[in-house]
């Protein structure tokens, strides 16, 4: 089979690789219908995180047809289209049936390890070993759906599900007012989960008008372009001079996590999902005197996709709609390229 | 009158001072009943916060009798018996009516100013000035209680409403698994508080047996004395290798929140109201991680005094159990130096 592989900084390729045969009867081999960039490969892509010796996998977001399952394997059989989280877990386990998936006794993640230490295929190829096909799958009922559907589905493997666990960790409900840090696709993911959620109002910070644009359509009742100082001091003034109930932190960087620390009312929550790049701090006497909490973290989307999907296959929600570039495989270095400069929101993959 | 002042390192003292008088229509003056010394008192009585160059007023928890009302109080009459929270507040702003008094729009502290400017008293004294009456003071029904009762409606002005948010922060409720690090008064009334919301297991750390005692009159059903890796590995051991769903941090030093963040379960919560001594900052990616959340802070207490008093007059919770010495306001130096030292877990102060 093929699969992406970075080789360093801007270079990722399509190339050939050993293709992936069943190691443990809980095993499942996946044939990949669609894949997809994230916002977080990027951060690898340009070489901030994760400097590599040797070319590594690449990719974590996909979804897929089962070719074949071990002997242990009950709840999925071949021929089935499944959704796979952006990690394998085994849904068994305490962290798991607490809801949060992401930290499984046994987690395995995409391109790199299973739990058993064996190596694991990238999300961004052809085929995937499943370890836990029974924990970490999820059968699209009636097989190969429809065409239009597939990017929708493809947002329940992580970009959706991280959106709607920044606004589940945020505490966002009916009546809630909201302000959305970060404009890509995660950020864009978090305007519709709030609104799916009964946001009264969700103002989305974002100063590029196709963002804009799309924040609108998912559910954004105000935009603000400004960031910083001028930012948070708008965020305010359209909020009584008190600010929202809960920002949805969707960045990763110190200056994303400080503006949403400041923008929250007294006794607010900052949901955050964005991957804190280089560690920044949470200013403890801050929250002490404003009662600002915080939560969030890896999404654990396993565990919502079941309550997710009937929406996304009636067309209650298009969460797809995040996708505005779809390349073959064979021209991944073109879908990183986009996203990079900003050509893209997010970039989809198809074999 | 004569109230308590700060003069420098471990020396307080019982002081004349200018009587208060209403300067707005909605003061009051009370008459203090009942005082007592807060485990943040003693950070200033230890030199190591808030090092002054003259004396200072110090107390902020009392119950009194109301004096004297301004033109424009309603909601308080002369003669009745009140709870004041440990700040004062308007209970009208919005912040007031979002259930977060303590960043109330025309907040004031006691022995500092209100939110005019003006100086305040301190709580440690034998007269209040109340900036907003009708906002900050609860009636307890009935005028003067039963001597018996005094402590534990002492309580609800801040050290039981303080472990009560600490718990509520932590998101306890029916079923939880609570950790408690601290086993000052704090610490010992987020057990209580704790039980009281329907904990099913709470763990107290402490070392001290008198205070071991104690958490487990007010329910506690587990005692760990050890501290540090050793601490969060027996905590771990006792949840099966998971840990808690909420941890308590009424402490506020850096050792504690490492302590309490790291023996929560992944997607738990930590809810902290120890005063942040020095500022530790709180590492995101570590939360990020596991999915730990943070909440609490400076405890709203004026929003929960409605709700608890009424258990305390029916003597449903003992909250005052936390007192084990009275002495008279004159004494105040030995009620100090008995916290300071650890003779006592609080002490209670009589004019």
């Amino acid at each position: 089979m093929r699969a992406t592989l970075l080789h360093g900084p801007g270079d990722v390729r399509f190339e050939e690789m050993p293709d992936p045969v069943i190691r443990d009867p809980r095993n499942a081999i996946v044939r990949v219908v669609a894949s997809c960039v994230c916002g977080s490969d990027l951060w690898r892509y340009r070489g901030i995180t994760g400097t590599a010796t040797e070319p590594q996998l690449i990719g974590h977001e996909f979804v897929g047809i089962v070719e074949e399952v071990g002997s242990d394997v009950s709840r999925v059989k071949v021929g089935d289209f499944v959704i796979a989280p952006f990690y394998d877990c085994d849904m068994t386990c305490e962290n798991c049936r607490n809801g949060f998936s992401t930290s499984c006794l046994e987690i395995g993640w995409w391109g790199s390890k299973d739990h058993a230490g064996h190596p694991t295929d990238g999300g961004q190829g052809e085929y995937v070993r499943i370890p836990h096909a029974d924990g970490s799958l999820t059968v699209v009922p009636g097989g190969m759906p429809d065409e239009a559907l597939i990017p929708s589905l493809l947002t329940l493997s992580d970009v959706f599900l991280t959106g709607h666990h920044a606004a589940v960790s945020a505490g966002v409900g009916t009546g809630s007012t909201v302000v959305v840090v970060g404009d890509g696709a995660v950020g864009l993911s978090g305007v519709l989960a709030a609104s799916r959620l009964g946001a009264e109002r969700i103002v989305a910070m974002s100063r590029h008008e196709p963002r804009q644009n799309l924040a609108r359509q998912f559910g954004a009742t105000d935009v603000i372009a400004a960031r910083g100082d001028e930012g948070v001091a708008a965020v305010k003034e359209l909020f009584g001079g008190i600010g929202p109930d809960a920002v949805l932190e969707c960045v990763g960087t110190k200056e994303s996590m400080d503006q949403a620390l400041r923008s929250a009312r007294p006794g607010g929550q900052v949901g955050f999902v964005g991957v804190p790049n280089g560690g920044p701090e949470l200013p403890v006497r801050t929250m002490f005197s404003t009662n600002v909490g915080v939560r969030g973290g890896v999404a654990p989307v396993r565990n919502y996709i079941d309550e997710l999907l009937p929406e996304v296959l009636s067309g209650a929600i298009e969460p797809g709609r995040v996708f505005d570039l779809t390349v073959p495989m064979a021209e991944v270095a073109e879908a990183y390229a986009a996203m990079d400069e900003r050509r893209a929101i997010k970039s989809l993959l198809r074999p």
